[in-house]
């Protein structure tokens, strides 16, 4: 019960919780300027000017311009596959990193690698509320809004290179943001894998840390500045802003921030929805994830081929199953649930106090909570078959096929996202990457793994069109030697050629991978329409949520601030450590002396050169002498997630001093609840980025453009 | 190399480091004095006076006298067998622990328990060096020394209850001390095995801590003082000397001291011990313990008879396991063996440099190295045998039985220690025992797992009785199964009975447990006589190594400490956290709060009426203001080993402030080697005690006796 005073404190303090968009920084300037903020936040509102418009996307992670040549810092676990692309028998740049020794060594890393400069923003919640009354069904609200999206996205890119329209609010607003990708990006330096990712999964969500999880890209543009594929006559990308680096960095209780793309957060779901992920979801996923992980993990063991083709299939399962490990106990330890239901309820009784929008608002409530659970339910009866293609690569491609056939034959804006015109080249790419991954030994044991735990399931979670399958071919054992003897799909033009045939042509097919792809697809198209009602009665419901949510905070004087969406957010904190438990003590940053009592084996292999050089490093001219070492890593109390990592962490006066690329594993479930005391971002010190690139003689001339 | 100095400073700083016999306290109390240490030096050096007197020890454990009516203060898990044996199918006070409402209610704890108070120490070096000169060969050697260490103990225990002779500084002084030996021991206060072992083997050697890790028994004695078995007649023991309980405990920084019974170190062995234990021993044992650990970990799970009888024998495999681990990883990260190796090197560079002596003492130095070498690969040789026997309980029993039986032929005073006429009670004591503990089904199966072991093994480290009789037998597979089949050694009668048998009468039995035991004591009694010359020549050379090592100390004006040997050692130091790693500190004490945070299934299994109490802490009297809340556990520097469990902490005065219960992770490899910055040991705050007595009215009145 002591807890609850904590959680309910931020509400009226403003802690440090927070994913802002930069047009509310104005609203808490004042109590954080006297908190070390510098900056005028009415230059800090604007996302495309000076800081803020350093800041960019490469998709999955964020990243900033670092000089005006074009130089962008983001993490080094952002730019792993960059190194993977880039190494051969030859060069193992994945394992031993990259470091450009001029400007014409930068190599490129490959025609799928994207970074998108924000272009301009637009309010189009008007134009996507067209037509919309009260009195609109939800599956022709769903239509209406899905059409207004793909209208004012093809629209956009006839002149941008991609364009984006968000919902915020539970859907209440939406905006379009437009955007530049540029396509040619290099690798300027990388350390090798052992120092950027020191500690590699053991170390993930940890501390202490000391990891250098940083690399240089620079990007690359025609010579006319626009964005173009790689080519030898591109020239470095002139940013309209990059960020002054601050080589001396921030200090313990320091005043920092991080401007980044945070992807998702539940912190306006239901009391209700946590509760169910506490329960069900997370406990579930968790443990078939262990399962899959143990048929990988033996494979991977078996055979060099088999630990080189599942190893990142392995480490990603390996951190979902963390991150519900770490998710669950966070929950736990804080009383997370009970104490976000008892502030629902406090919210609820205030909307419902409300004496002209009370009882509406009270029903929509509990609609709301009866078509998030039942949603949720679904989800639960079909998580094993939906399994089945994600671990089932055949399967996963067969499915795409027969969802490209279907949606191919309706009208370009009819489809669903992910199946337009605009989209076949990144199914053709990934159709052909396959063979890079497909491992059909591993691929076959988890069929019969899934495809076990399925027809254990009691009747009303099974899939009729599945078991029709199943028994169509002979029962589950003959379902998967058919499917296992000798797939067609195993080759690449095969594959491509299910990109041109019709539903018929599909449907008629003879191999087992389509017919089950097929089979399957009949069960989801009539699911998939359900949804659309559904989705439609999500968005009316939950923007009454969020937004009555938004006028409860303010009755209270308070900003809310909304759900991470994959935006531009800026989240304000300070250096600072934690009680991980009582009697323990989080320091609030490390350094170089902490390197060596961990170096060992992977993943704590290190490089001998690094270690050699640490006695020197409190004599260094990265030395922080009240430290006595350099610093590696620090602590903030920045409010982050999934889609943060790589983002520049700004000091007050908005210089680059580190990036931020992880949480605590007490702070994972805040992407749920944000708890002041314990959650954490971890950060990399510039002065760590800069000591490990001293220790490279070639990359001399990058510190230079990098401190210049 | 930065850890060198590390090491080598506390030869130079006196730092908390050492393990002292009461009389070098004057030598080392000048130090001490300026850091807390307020009570007389002389007093401190005398054994038998106060507060040292108050000092006793159970065998395993050490305890203390807290109150003149013989309350003694030790730790819960060292009454753990005390409460086991207090339970029966209506009180379970293993689990629920117990409170003496009354001193009429006070429960004696069985028959085998004992309290030894010592009465008196003398310096017998003379003696047991009787007949002994520089030509005495080394089995004559060993076998003077054996005989005058039992004419010794004969005499004395003529007239005291129970006498030891022990050997100081490797054989080089010796002393007899003289015990009166209570044995009507009787529980007065134990709390809950979840708050008194709170996190268990989870927890073990962890810190933060929070366990109320202590118990008070009372001992009571025949109406005449003299100490007598249970009986309704006896009163409680008057001690000559009890410790003052300090209410008020010991803050962080404050001088601490602990006296006890500390079992065996090796800070004195030589660096190439330790790395035969850090590359070898220590490894392979602890792999050993984990294959026995996995099969009976299977029977436990099996069925709760299982789990029952051996519960406890997986909890001591889990701490072998842990603690081979915890020094193993000690020893690493301090690079300790390189550190002891350049130590060793610096001394025998001084001892070789004696014009005098030091030819002589080189050889000797190699002497020792050569033979305490031979002796540990030899040991690993035979390591599987040996555990065949450990983990067969009926083939301990019959090479106890045909070692009885040789032994018994010779005169009592030439047997081996351990086979002597009083010894046979505690024999038989536990040949009865065994029907507690035997469980066939593990039994056999470990059978089967280290005799498959022994088999694979090189035909130089087989035994060849062993093979003989396996081959006798039929091979391993028909030889386990007559082992196993329908043993007659399962019948207590049959047990007992072997003990009454001639060595002719046993090699004659058809038992197969017996023949085995008959075969394996062919290979092992020449081997005895072998070892018998060897520990003569080891006593010779550690003497010599270990007095040297002394000279050494004393020629740069510092006094060194003996390894502990389970005589009575006081060691001396501070409340203080530490630095479990770069960028996480382990604060000196823990909080009540920090309980429920951990709280949960076992071994968190605390009770809810503590966890109920937790919120009121703060403004009980037990807490301290300074800390916001009563004090849980503590860190302190002091310098333990197994066999302190239970020690009473001192403050400076020499009152009674806690009980040491544990070293930390760290700490475990400081049998070997004590590093400052790292090593500590858990104690119990006498707060926390009081506080969880607090909780108990009925026992408001054993409260009121500890503070008078």
């Amino acid at each position: 019960m002591r807890l609850l005073l904590l959680l309910l404190l931020p509400a009226f303090a403003q802690a440090d919780e927070g994913m802002w968009l930069p047009e509310q920084i104005p609203a808490i300037a004042q109590e954080w300027a006297e908190r070390g903020l510098e900056i005028d936040a009415e230059q800090l509102a604007d996302p495309l000017g000076a800081p803020l418009g350093a800041i960019v996307s490469t998709g999955g992670c964020s990243a900033s311009f670092v000089s005006p040549e074009g130089l962008v810092a983001t993490n080094h676990h952002c730019v792993e596959r960059y190194l993977q692309f880039l190494s051969d028998g030859e060069n193992n740049r994945h394992q031993d990193g990259y470091v450009a020794s001029a400007r014409e060594r930068e190599l490129n890393v490959g025609p799928t690698a994207r970074l998108r400069v924000v272009e301009s923003f637009e309010d189009v919640s008007a134009r996507i509320q067209t037509g919309i009354t009260p009195r609109t069904k939800d599956a022709a609200r769903h239509e209406l809004i899905e059409r207004a999206r793909k209208e004012l996205v093809d629209a956009c890119e006839q002149e941008a290179d991609r364009c984006f329209v968000v919902s915020f609010l539970g859907g209440s607003t939406w905006r379009l943001i437009r955007t530049r990708e540029l396509r040619d990006l290099r690798m300027v330096y990388a350390p090798p894998m052992g120092v950027g990712q020191f500690g590699g999964e053991v170390d993930n969500w940890m501390w202490p840390r000391h990891g250098a999880d940083f690399a240089l890209l620079r990007a690359y543009v025609a010579p006319d500045g626009s964005p173009a594929d790689f080519d030898e006559a591109n020239v470095p990308y002139r940013p309209p802003h990059h960020l002054e680096v601050a080589a001396g960095g921030v200090d313990e209780g320091d005043f920092v921030m991080v401007a980044g793309y945070p992807g998702r957060t539940g912190r306006h779901k239901l009391g209700s929805e946590l509760r169910w992920a506490a329960e069900v979801s997370l406990p579930q996923g968790r443990e078939l994830r262990e399962q899959v992980r143990a048929v990988l993990q033996k494979h991977a063991d078996a055979t060099p081929e088999g630990a080189a083709r599942l190893g990142a299939v392995i480490n990603g399962l390996s951190n979902g199953i963390k991150n519900r490990e770490a998710t669950l106990t966070g929950l736990r330890l804080g009383d997370l649930v009970s104490q976000k239901e008892a502030e629902d309820a406090a919210f609820r009784a205030w909307a419902s106090a409300n004496k002209k929008r009370g009882k509406a608002r009270a029903k929509a409530f509990v609609e709301l909570e009866e078509l998030a659970l039942l949603r949720l339910r679904r989800a639960r009866a079909e998580e094993t078959a939906n399994w089945l293609g994600r671990v089932a690569d055949l399967l996963s491609i067969a499915s795409r096929s027969v969802r490209w056939a279907g949606e191919r034959s309706k009208d370009d804006l009819e489809r669903d996202s992910g199946y337009r015109d605009r989209d076949r080249p990144r199914i053709e790419a990934s159709f052909r990457r396959l063979d890079k991954s497909l491992h059909l030994p591993s691929d076959r044991e988890l069929f019969e793994l899934l495809s076990a735990r399925y027809v254990a399931q009691p009747e009303e979670a099974r899939i009729p069109q599945l078991d029709a399958w199943l028994s169509e071919l002979g029962g589950r054992e003959a379902a998967i030697e058919a499917l296992y003897a000798e797939p067609a799909l195993t080759g690449v033009d095969a594959r491509l050629a299910l990109l041109d045939m019709s539903s018929a042509e599909l449907a008629a097919s003879a191999d087992p991978w389509v017919r089950l792809a097929v089979a399957l697809e009949g069960y989801r198209a009539p699911i998939r329409e359900a949804r659309e009602a559904e989705a439609g009665a999500l968005q009316r419901l939950r923007s009454q949520w969020v937004s009555a949510k938004a006028e409860w905070h303010a009755s209270r004087g308070l900003t809310m601030y909304d759900d991470a969406n994959s935006t531009l957010r800026l989240t304000l904190g300070h250096v600072t450590g934690y009680a991980p438990q009582d009697g323990l003590v989080a320091e609030a940053r490390t350094r170089l002396s902490g390197i060596p009592a961990k170096a060992g084996a992977f993943p704590f292999h290190t490089t001998q050169a690094l270690l050699d050089r640490i006695p020197e490093g409190p004599s260094s001219p990265r030395a922080d002498p009240a430290l006595g070492d350099v610093p590696v890593n620090f602590l903030t109390t920045l409010d982050v997630t999934g889609g943060n990592s790589g983002s520049a962490v700004l000091d007050g006066q908005g210089r680059f001093v580190g990036l931020a690329f992880d949480s605590n594993y007490e702070g994972v479930a805040s992407d749920w609840v944000f708890v002041d005391a314990k959650t954490r971002t971890i950060c990399v010190d510039v002065r760590f980025m800069l000591w490990v690139m001293d220790g490279e003689p070639d990359a001399a001339w990058v510190l230079e453009e990098l401190l210049d």
